[in-house]
């Protein structure tokens, strides 16, 4: 799958072969994709919409990005597609979802992707990129598949997973962008048994608050 | 007491009709506390330090800043003395001290001086400041003095500081830089409610790592 930093060298002629033309016309897709997802947000732009946009079929898309979320990990210049993580939410059991949230994602945090993350989040909360993007991304594609997970007839879950969200961010924060000792080097089981049961809390258990 | 924002006119007589003579000296002695606080950090920084490298008596740190802390606040331009909301950490008792946190830091936050606040963070987490100043500023200005509060004998209480000032920032991060909602206009309560929980339990609680 093609995913993010491609978008730099988009006008060249790349290792596997592909025509410039071919290149121009995944820099084109791009374009229109975060033109797209910045005014819309990322539910309610179509892949449709967005090779339209760009004047090339959407098939081209899907070639060069596979899903939707592929596309928008290019877009943020995302180092690896969010999905993989994701897939992990719909699979563990209920009761196991806080812990399996903060392994897997300190996982890919320490792992070589980790710098173009902290880059990505950095550039973010600077208000440097687009905010849209931003919020998009936090709101629609990462949490919004754990509300779909914890949703319940009286309790539709958001305040839960922006909660989960906060302390994520923090521990972004505080282990990869400002350093905290014993954050920072701490293993990351010691992370996992510190802050599981904080997610697993905001995620199904009592947090003080009528249902919204 | 002086604070923060005071040095873009440093230059300038000001209205307490101080003469320029003692404006510069304020510049100076705000110069050599970037520099040492930035070099040492708080905690190694002496106000005798700073007031050799600016020239100056040490009273006159004291008369225009107050505390060291105070200094501190005006270097990295906060528009509060932090050492104001510092103090309920050590006036509640220990185990109503995650909710205080919460309850106070919100409160601050929410305040008219939280887009000051907001934007000090924010360009420190974009690392347009020193990062030697944001580390220093969370760890021994902040955390220190929780964590003086909750060491003992067997535990010296950095890894539960760090992970309270991890849900710190990702709340301020939530509520306040990205507006997740329902976080960014959630009431206080609400918020004191949620999170509370988890400051206390990384405060005084089971952490699941043994004791650093």
């Amino acid at each position: 799958m093609t995913t993010g930093k491609g978008s730099n060298g988009a006008d060249r002629p790349t290792r596997t072969g592909r025509r410039p033309g071919q290149s121009g016309a995944r820099a084109a897709i791009l374009a229109a994709a975060r033109t797209r997802f910045s005014d819309a947000g990322f539910d309610k732009t179509s892949v449709r919409a967005i090779a339209t946009d760009a004047g090339v079929d959407p098939a081209l898309v899907h070639h060069y990005f596979g899903t939707k979320q592929g596309l928008f990990a290019a877009v943020v210049e995302l180092p690896v597609d969010p999905d993989t993580t994701l897939r992990i939410i719909d699979s563990v059991p209920l009761e196991e979802l806080g812990e399996n949230i903060i392994r897997a994602v300190v996982a890919v945090w320490d792992s070589p992707a980790g710098p173009g993350i902290v880059a990505v989040v950095r550039s973010m909360l600077a208000g440097n990129d687009d905010p849209a993007l931003a919020r998009t991304f936090i709101l629609e594609v990462v949490l919004e598949r754990v509300r779909q997970r914890i949703a319940s007839a009286d309790d539709d879950g958001r305040a839960r997973v922006a909660l989960v969200g906060s302390q994520m961010i923090g521990v972004l924060v505080a282990r990869k962008i400002i350093a905290v000792e014993p954050m920072a080097s701490m293993p990351a089981s010691d992370l996992v048994a510190a802050v599981g049961p904080t997610l697993q809390r905001y995620l199904t258990g009592d947090i003080g608050q009528k249902p919204s």
